[in-house]
């Protein structure tokens, strides 16, 4: 039974003004909650039909019809279980490898994608911009799956970051040179720029080496931006 | 000025049925509708705004408000123009080159993306499943761009036409070779699953070589599946 203010709550939690009020976000679908259950993330309430309830040992659930679910559901197809999550506030490890900077990326699809991808090849690390969308939108967690729990993600103002990082600083260009022909080193940042416009100037300003995935038709303008980040992850660790 | 039918025409075009009753599909925005007149595609009717007008030489345009294209629009944010194009039925080629086979791609974001990576590789021709999503699909349309005119779609029966094709076919799997050490020949196919099934039985025997990506960090279950493709692409021709 789910009384009318967590269904306010809940559906308050669209919202990015109400997720950082609440600290709270909302995970849903009884593959991701398998996922999360293996993370350090913070349940704060279970929301389950009776199927899920049999099949889970877990304390305190609050037992919900499918047609509750569908209410309190983003989703098209609720899928047993809807989780309200604590936020956890990520912090910069000054660690080895890749490091994934991201300048504005708008989609939350993009970003979830981009997520799923670090995740697969062990990018441990994502600094945002603060106008990156929001991590805990309910699309970003969606897209990314059980990646979300895995890869630390930080916004911050990446103009303070660049400016004080030693390792070298690579930046995804429409005319930058072609990825397989540079030999990285094991340590570095790359930078994606925003799906409309690129690198912002700002940031320009602190890239060393501007690379580029070949053009080989011409006919198209641009990658979507989760597609290049994946292909240029790919040559980078190979 | 919209009439009622019109609005009832628009709106009914966001379902495949009557798309293809009446051979119609929707482009919108002012940078695809660019391309789109470049294209060979039949423009059937434009409804654009007074800006749009007076920037474009065309012949008969039916003036809307910006209160008036909100409203047969799909998108969010509405720009400028709206226009019903003609279905045009693709053939498939016999010709050189990577020919993309997509086993029951899903998503419309995940087809549209995947179409985008193919026009900037120059992979011209795509054999789709029948029950792959519908390349007129507003939200196909919108994510694979102006690239959505520049490559050949095809749907049909995969098991018929695999089973008459003699180039060799790659499979994409999970667990396949890695797609790092192979030597691609010059054509070939390669052939994309479902998002959460993968290829299926009745393809797989038809598969030549099964390839991966590395899955480095061994947490990730899988990568998105426009992710996989565009990765594996920019592999295969280089």
């Amino acid at each position: 039974m789910v009384t009318k203010n967590q269904i306010k709550l809940i559906k308050s939690l669209a919202f990015k003004k109400n997720r950082i009020k609440n600290q709270l976000f909302i995970v849903e679908g009884k593959k991701i909650a398998e996922e999360l259950l293996d993370s350090d993330y913070e349940i704060v309430s279970v929301f389950a039909t009776r199927d899920w309830i049999a099949r889970n040992m877990f304390n305190t659930v609050i037992q919900v019809s499918n047609t509750e679910l569908n209410r309190i559901s983003n989703q098209k197809s609720p899928n047993e279980v809807l989780m309200l999550v604590k936020i956890k506030k990520h912090q910069i490890i000054d660690d080895d490898g890749i490091k994934l900077v991201l300048d504005d990326i708008n989609d939350p699809g993009n970003l979830g994608t981009i997520i799923r991808t670090c995740d697969w090849f062990g990018v441990k690390q994502i600094i945002c911009s603060n106008n990156t969308v929001d991590i805990y939108n309910p699309k970003v967690v969606q897209s990314a799956m059980g990646s979300i729990f895995r890869v630390n993600v930080i916004y911050t103002d990446l103009t303070d970051y660049l400016s004080n990082v030693e390792k070298p600083i690579y930046g995804a260009y429409i005319d930058g040179n072609n990825v397989r022909d540079i030999n990285f080193p094991k340590d570095l940042h790359l930078v994606i720029g925003n799906e409309a416009n690129g690198i912002s100037k700002e940031i320009t300003q602190y890239i060393s080496n501007n690379i580029a995935i070949e053009n080989i038709s011409n006919s198209a303008e641009s990658l979507n931006a989760a597609v290049a980040t994946s292909i240029l992850l790919h040559e980078i660790l190979h």
